[in-house]
């Protein structure tokens, strides 16, 4: 085990080889979005300062905003207490880390009671036809 | 399918029939801790304004602060684009979340460059054997 691989050691990577990966907006302490790292994920995240994700439906690394522009700039990356969860606090570039155009992919809140229902309740920020054409 | 429960069909369960879930405090968005849900422990969660995750380790449910009585009021329930991952907005009463008595299980942040590693930056409020002992 070598001292560049020490920390990654550390993480308690589940049956895939993945850990969940929160990422929260530095300034407003908002959670932005949900995804999942392996080992070379988080080697990358820590080489480029820019999140960098397993896509688990596209079975490859995702340097989010490769293709909408809205990188994530990395400022601090802290693991939980069992050590199998990870958070990123990150300046979201655009504004928008949900691939519908919104700020936040949380924008779905519950209302009422034992049979309410899911509002969506945070706007579209840009269309995402104009953030995904080229 | 009744009303009742079709907002919990509305959720991507995942294989093992639960969903990942953050907590966050309402006041200072700050991330808690991240746990897991089934349907029956998000059905109570509604149902008691109080967190209730389902425990993998112990395979039942879990009543957040039963042993610690550091309850979490549950006041926005959130779900993201996906549908397969919850956020919970909570008041954390005792303003500890982590079974290491600190107010969040984000509490190892990794320091310096590929060969950094990670380091506790955050302080213990109360000692877990004052929580836990009867």
């Amino acid at each position: 085990m070598t001292a560049k691989t020490r920390w990654l050691n550390h993480i308690k990577w589940d049956e895939h080889g993945l850990v969940p990966v929160i990422a929260q907006e530095a300034t407003t302490n908002d959670v932005l979005m949900f995804a999942w790292m392996n080992r070379e994920a988080l080697a990358r995240t820590v080489e480029l300062g820019q999140a960098v994700y397993w896509s688990r439906s596209r079975k490859k690394l995702w340097h989010k905003g490769e293709e909408s522009g809205h990188f994530q700039q990395v400022h601090e990356i802290r693991l939980d207490c069992d050590e199998d969860v990870v958070l990123l606090k990150v300046t979201q570039v655009g504004d928008i880390a949900c691939h519908t155009g919104r700020h936040s992919c949380f924008f779905q809140k519950f209302e009422g009671d034992e049979s309410g229902d899911w509002v969506e309740v945070d706007p579209v920020i840009k269309d995402p036809e104009a953030i995904y054409k080229k």
